[in-house]
């Protein structure tokens, strides 16, 4: 998990092309609440209106030609889906999407619109897991996971490569932690680019499972996983829960209702409509706002992928 | 109306202290949809939330020490109030703001929020120029219009100035245009920063104005101004308009209906919530994709304050 600086601006070089340089906005109105200095990158203004395009351009530019020539798989009914369906089409190589039958119409809509093959299964994990390994046996493609793979991760350290570009002293950033391939990656980049940098945590309290995890030394589960959070419903891996346990210190928790007041502060007031996994961090920043005061604080926006009437907060 | 390169740059780096520098953000949506290069200049993430501090900020650094002493004076419902009240209190110059007693009260809150004298009064335009012409003879007051001032205009200058700055081989800017005063500005810039990008206005159908001033070469007034775009109900000024008949060929006028598509996409597509004025200038674009087929557009986003529950769409 050591990785040289010259890799990672190598990796941000390479995936440029397909991938937006996200901005960093900042708000009076949330500096006041917070009386610190909040930098949000904003990542839902990216291709595809998430991060994850980032990881799949990446994992994708990584693998070997024969696999590029064979084609990928993955199963997701979230933004993994758009965001390797676009980096596919942007590499012209072979993808399949696995995604439930019950996935909302506009989350088809969005992936569709890219040349891949979509495959709907049934709407359990066990449906989705055995028509994708079909899929993969029968087709000959290469899996890549949504958050465990460490080129995956990789590709999500331009975040916080170009944050810390942009404003080059940050005291912290702050991520919501959900399969854990975020964070990973920003923390990798926050350890190359600044020597004083802390990247935090947050998830929601339903679903701390990295939060226990972090304390316990071991990957822990969620028995219940009914935030309104959806992207962080997911648990750690293998492959990103060292890293987490080497650069991660803190994780913050917050309540559904913490997490509802951040969404609303992003709509009603700084006229943004994110997902509400996004809103997460913030949440996390104003419940611990006496920690960070005058501070300089980067809060990672991971996605803005919602349908606001469904939400109906 | 002719500016030196120096002289525009000079008024930049003199307000970079009181105002964002703006995010110029791309979609692939709106590229797909229109079949051209979009560019959207964000003043919607300005200070205050829309492009008046520019503005503002510049009109006030451009007084002489005596009128700065004594303190300025407008009158103004919208985003004119909140960008002079905080521009004022940024360069710590006494400012009366004088409003109509029926403004929305989030208007109100947003400008009470700066150190400066709130004034309310009947809601008549009598009413309004009454009460801001009683104050500024008793306090020896500067009176700042919002649109209709050379330094007014050449603080807009600077959302052409970073534009161009950041896309130097755009072929266009459309702009909403309703006092006059952005547009004019925004085409000062283009015609020192660009050898070859037109500006553009886009105006609501229902106040033509400036598309029937800028035909019959002599300012004309709306009749009715019950538009949803409520920033450009103002008319064209003696200052700006000389401007805009030197710089700005095109008019393009949009429906209400348009305007409302636009605006819907904005929200329900780019997930970014903005003024209906601020909508206009996509609506053009879309009005008239055939003709700006392949090009590289910049489209300005002039504010977002708005009350999305009392807008109703």
């Amino acid at each position: 998990m050591e990785f040289s600086k010259d890799l990672l601006l190598e990796i941000h070089d390479n995936i440029k092309p397909f991938i937006n340089k996200t901005p960093v906005l900042e708000f009076d109105f949330i500096n006041e609440l917070c009386n610190c200095n909040v930098y949000f990158k904003c990542e839902n203004f990216q291709k595809t209106g998430s991060f994850k395009i980032r990881a799949a351009s990446n994992a994708l530019r990584c693998l070997p030609k024969e696999s590029k020539e064979k084609g990928v798989i993955t199963h997701s009914s979230g933004n993994f889906a758009q965001g390797l369906a676009c980096a596919s089409s942007l590499q012209d190589i072979n993808a399949y999407i696995v995604m439930p039958e019950n996935a909302p119409e506009f989350k088809k809509h969005s992936v569709l619109k890219y040349d891949i093959n979509l495959i709907e299964c049934k709407s359990t994990i066990e449906a989705r897991e055995k028509t994708t390994s079909k899929l993969l046996i029968e087709n000959d493609l290469h899996f890549i996971h949504p958050s465990n793979d460490l080129n995956v991760i990789l590709g999500n350290s331009t975040i916080g490569t170009e944050l810390l570009e942009e404003i080059t002293d940050l005291d912290f950033i702050l991520s919501p932690i959900g399969g854990g391939g975020l964070i990973s990656g920003i923390a990798i980049a926050s350890n190359i680019f600044s020597n004083k940098c802390k990247v935090v945590g947050v998830e929601p309290k339903l679903v701390d499972d990295a939060y226990r995890s972090l304390k316990s030394g071991v990957i822990q589960y969620n028995t219940n996983t009914n935030t309104i959070a959806d992207g962080l419903r997911t648990n750690l891996g293998d492959i990103n829960f060292p890293i987490i346990k080497k650069l991660i210190k803190d994780i913050i928790c917050v309540s559904e209702d913490e997490i509802i007041d951040a969404l609303k502060i992003f709509i009603e007031r700084l006229d943004i409509i994110i997902e509400p996994s996004s809103a997460v961090a913030l949440a996390g920043l104003i419940n611990k706002k006496e920690y960070y005061k005058n501070k300089k604080v980067g809060v990672v926006i991971s996605g803005g992928n919602v349908d606001l009437e469904a939400l109906n907060i």
